[in-house]
C-alpha cells in the first residue's frame, strides 16, 4: 500500500495516514470488508513507527470505518460512506469528537508495549509492582470468609457507608498508630484502592493548570492522575535521601503549587527514603507556604534494615498532611481497599467526591480485611512477607553483582519492591526494552516515571514478584540484553558496580 | 447567644453567623473549649432554620475554630488565632479554600434529613431502593466463594484487567442476549457499580456548561453527578408511558445537548415505562440530531406483570446507545459490580478513565458473579424475588387503598421497585416528611428526583425492602402523617385512588 506522506507538513503523519486512508474508504478504492495489512508492516513500508500507524488506524476505527476482528487484522466496516452518500440522515456518532479533551487519549507508546510484554507468558516480568502470590494467606481468608458470612449474613452483600465500615476504620487507626500516626477512626476514609485515593485528591483539589510538585522519578499512575488533570506538573529530583527538598522552597515561591505529591518512604520507583531531617524541612516550608501534602505510603511497612523513619504524617501536628496508604502491596490488590488519612472537614468533601463516584468500595472486602487486622494475622503475616522480600532484594542485588551487566549500576534500598538502576553511558531506558524483550525479560524504563517526555538512563527492576530463581535467570537475560545494546553501540563493558547517583 | 443578623443584606444568613462567630473567637469572648449551643437550639433562638446554623458551624469546623465532639457537642478549638495572633507564621489550612468550585458543596438539606431519619432504627423506611436482605442467596454466595478459593487460589485476590475478567464479560454478554441485547464481551465494561458507570459517563463526555436531557423527574444520582460536571441540565416530563419525547425534539433543536440520560424500563423514581412506539421515536430523534442515550437499566429484569418491551440497547443497530445495568437490585448491592456496553472505541475510553480512577474492579467480586450466572443461578434467584416483589407491590397498592391516606393517588407499575404517588391539593412533599418522621415512616420525596429547586407534589414509596407487614405498617403511618397535614391545612380527605397524572 503506497500512501505519499509530506514529513514537512505540520500535520502529524497519523493524521496524514487517517485522511488518506479515509479518501480511499469514500471512493471505494478501499471497498467494504477489505482487509488493511498489519500495522507493522504497513509502518515498514511508509518508513514510520507502528505507534504512528495504530494511533491511525485507531481515528478511523472511532469514525466507524474500520473494524478489528480477531485473526482476520483490521477491516473496512460496511455501510458508513455509503449512507451518507444515498443522502440518509444517519451518521455514524464520533465518540472521539464528543469525548472531552484529552479523555480519549491513549498512553504513551511506551507503556502500550509493556502492557503487550506483559502479556506474553514466556517473558519474565520484572517490571511489575506486584507481591509474590505464593505469599498470600489464602487459608486464613478463607476461614475468614467462611465465618464472616456466617455471622454477618446478607450485612456483607450490603450498602454500606460511604466513609467506610466503621469497625475497619477503627482498625485502620489501629494500624496507623503503629506507623507513629495518631488519628480517630472518623479522620479515615476507606477507598476502593489507593488509585482512588489519587484520584479524589485530583477532582477536589485540582483544575487545570494548577500546579503540582512531584518527584523525578515518581509513581507513574500518580503522574498519568496528574497529567489527565491537565495539571502543571513540577519536578523536584531525588537522590540517596530522597527529594531533593532543598530545591522544592524555589518552586514554591515561584508557582505557588497546589498540592505537593511525595513517597517518602521506599519511593517507587527509586527505593530511596526521606531522611528525617528532610522530613522536617518539607514539612516546614508547606507550613509556611501554605500548602498541603499528598504523602502516598504504601511500602511504609515493608523495611527489611535500618532503623524506621516517622511518616510525615506522624510528623504533623497542623492537618497539613493527607496521607495515603493500602494493603496491596503487603496483602491484596484485587480486594481493591486502600485507605486516605485528612483533616475532618476535608474528608468530608473527599467523601462526597467518592459517594458520586462509586458510592462506597466493597463491603465484602472491607468487612475481610478488618477481621484479618482485628484478629492479629497482620503482624505475622507482615514478618513472614518481610523477611522473604528482604531474601530476594539480597539475591536480586547478588545476580546483578555476579552476571554483571556491563556498567549498570544501582543503590541497594532499605525496604519497599524496587531497585533503581543506572545505565552506561548513553544508552536509554526505553531502548533497551525492545532488546530486553529479545532475551524474554522485561523491566520498568525509567521514562515512564519521568514528568516530560525526557529519555531516561534508569530502570526500575522488581524483586517482590518473581521467585528467587527467576530473579537470577531474569539478570542472567538482562545481562546479555545489556551486552548486545553496548556491543551495537561498540562501547566497553565494565561490570556493575554498588554506587552512582540516583538520578 | 444573641447575634445580630441583616436580613436583608446581600450575605446569606449563615455567612453573617459565621462571621460573628469568628470575631467572637477570634476576640475571646468565645474562649477555647466553650461549648457552643446546639444547632437546633440556636435556629430557634435566631429564628433561622436549622440547615443555616449548621452551614455556619461548617464553615467555621472547615477554618479549624470549632471541633465536633461526641456528648459534648461543637466546641471552639485551642489555639489557630493565638498561633496567629502571636506572629507565628502557622496557618491552619483552609481546605474549603483550596478545594475547587463546587467539591465541597454539602447535598441539600433535604438529603440530609434523609440521611439522617435513615439512621433511626424506629423509623420504617418506606424511602430506599434496596432489595430485601432476606432475599439474598446467601447459602449459595457461600458455595461459590469457597470453591473459587479452592480452585483459583490467590488469583481472586490479585490484579485483574481494568475492562473485567474475561469470563465475566462473556456472561454478561449472555446475560444481555436474554434480555435481546446482542453484544460481544469486549463491547462490555465491567464497573464498581452502575454508579460508577454514569460517573465515567460524565467524566468523559461532559464539560462543564454542555447540555444534558434527563427524565423529570429523575434519579437523583445521576442528577447529582450531572450537578457536579455543571452540566445544563435539560428536562423532558414523563406521563404514564414514560418520557415525553414529543417535548425532547425542540430541545435537541435549541441545546444542541450531549447526551439524553433515560431509564426507560421501571424508571426510578415514576415506575413508568417507556411504550415501544417512544422508544423508536426516541432512537430516530437520537440519530437525527446525532446525540448518544445512556441507557440506565438497573430494572429490566424485574418485571411482575404485563408484556416485556426492549431496551434501547436492543433496537439500536448504530452504537448510539450506551447501556448501564448492574445486579445491585436482584442480587448484591455491596459487591459493586455494575456494567457498561458501549462501541468499542468509545469503550476504550472509558476504560482508560476507568484505569485512573481504581484500575479495576473487585477481582473476587467479578469471579463470584460470574460463577453466579454462569453456574445458571441467576434465573432461579430472579424468579423468586419476582414473584416476592409482586406479592410486595400488590400489598402496598392494597393497603394504600384500605387506609386510604387522604388524597393520595398513585399508578401502579409493572415492574421495579417503586410507587410513585401524588399528594392532594397544595401539599408538597418535602414538607410532608417532618410529620411522616413524627409517625415513624419515611419516603423519598419528590424534590430529590427533580432538576431545578421546584417543590413537588410527588413522593416515592419502595415495596421491595419491607416486608408485607412492615408495608402495611407503613402506610397506616403514612395515612396519620397526610391527615395530620391536611387537617393543619383544613382540607377535606378524599381516600387514596388508583389514577392521576403522573408528574
Amino acid at each position: 500500500m503506497k500512501l505519499p506522506l509530506d514529513r514537512r507538513a505540520r500535520e502529524p503523519l497519523y493524521l496524514q495516514i487517517a485522511a488518506k486512508l479515509r479518501e480511499q474508504i469514500a471512493s471505494g478504492a478501499l471497498p467494504e470488508g477489505h482487509r488493511l495489512p498489519p500495522e507493522r508492516s504497513l509502518a515498514r513500508s511508509l518508513g514510520v513507527n507502528r505507534s504512528t500507524v495504530y494511533t491511525a488506524y485507531a481515528e478511523l476505527k472511532a469514525d466507524g470505518l474500520l473494524g478489528a476482528h480477531v485473526g482476520r487484522g483490521t477491516v473496512v466496516l460496511p455501510g458508513a460512506f455509503q449512507a451518507r452518500r444515498a443522502g440518509r440522515p444517519l451518521e455514524p456518532l464520533s465518540y472521539r469528537e464528543l469525548a472531552r479533551r484529552g479523555s480519549a487519549e491513549e498512553p504513551l507508546p511506551i507503556i502500550r508495549d509493556l502492557l503487550e510484554l506483559a502479556s506474553q507468558k514466556r517473558i519474565l516480568p520484572l517490571s511489575v509492582g506486584l507481591p509474590d502470590p505464593a505469599l498470600l494467606p489464602l487459608e486464613t481468608v478463607r476461614e475468614l470468609q467462611a465465618r464472616l458470612l456466617e455471622e454477618r449474613g446478607a450485612e456483607l452483600l450490603l450498602h454500606s457507608p460511604t466513609e467506610g465500615i466503621a469497625p475497619l476504620r477503627e482498625s485502620l487507626a489501629q494500624l496507623s498508630r503503629a506507623r507513629g500516626i495518631a488519628c480517630a477512626p472518623d479522620e479515615i476514609l476507606v477507598t476502593s484502592g489507593s488509585q482512588q485515593g489519587l484520584d479524589l485528591i485530583r477532582r477536589v483539589l485540582l483544575d487545570p493548570g494548577d500546579a503540582v510538585v512531584v518527584e523525578q522519578p515518581s509513581f507513574f499512575g500518580a503522574l498519568e492522575v496528574f497529567r489527565a488533570a491537565e495539571a502543571r506538573i513540577l519536578t523536584v529530583p531525588v537522590d540517596g535521601e530522597g527529594m531533593r527538598v532543598d530545591r522544592l522552597e524555589e518552586l514554591l515561591d515561584r508557582f505557588r503549587p497546589k498540592l505537593i505529591y511525595t513517597l517518602p518512604t521506599f519511593q517507587n520507583p527509586s527505593g530511596t527514603t526521606l531522611s528525617l531531617e528532610r522530613r522536617r524541612r518539607l514539612l516546614e516550608l508547606a507550613y509556611r507556604h501554605r500548602v498541603p501534602i499528598l504523602e502516598d505510603d504504601l511500602y511504609y511497612d515493608l523495611r527489611y534494615e535500618g532503623a524506621s523513619v516517622p511518616p510525615l504524617r506522624a510528623l504533623d501536628a497542623h492537618g497539613y498532611v493527607l496521607y495515603l496508604s493500602s494493603v496491596s502491596k503487603v496483602l491484596f490488590p484485587g480486594l481493591r481497599v486502600g485507605w486516605l488519612i485528612a483533616p475532618r472537614p476535608f474528608l468530608r468533601t473527599l467523601a462526597l467526591a467518592k459517594q458520586a463516584t462509586d458510592l462506597h468500595s466493597s463491603t465484602f472486602g472491607q468487612f475481610l480485611l478488618d477481621a484479618f487486622l482485628r484478629e492479629g494475622h497482620y503482624a505475622p503475616h507482615l514478618e513472614r512477607v518481610r523477611k522473604a522480600y528482604a531474601r530476594k532484594c539480597r539475591a536480586l542485588c547478588a545476580a546483578l553483582r555476579r552476571h554483571r551487566p556491563a556498567g549498570l549500576s544501582f543503590l541497594k534500598p532499605e525496604g519497599g519492591f524496587y531497585l533503581w538502576c543506572q545505565l552506561p553511558g548513553e544508552l536509554s531506558s526505553a531502548s533497551l526494552l525492545a532488546r530486553a524483550a529479545r532475551e524474554r525479560v522485561s523491566f520498568l524504563p525509567g521514562e515512564v516515571c519521568l514528568a516530560g517526555e525526557a529519555s531516561s538512563r534508569h530502570l526500575r527492576l522488581n524483586f517482590s514478584h518473581p521467585s528467587v530463581r527467576e530473579l537470577e535467570v531474569g539478570v542472567e537475560r538482562l545481562a546479555r540484553a545489556l551486552g548486545a545494546a553496548r556491543a551495537g553501540r561498540g562501547a566497553a563493558s565494565s561490570g556493575a558496580s554498588e554506587t552512582a547517583p540516583i538520578i
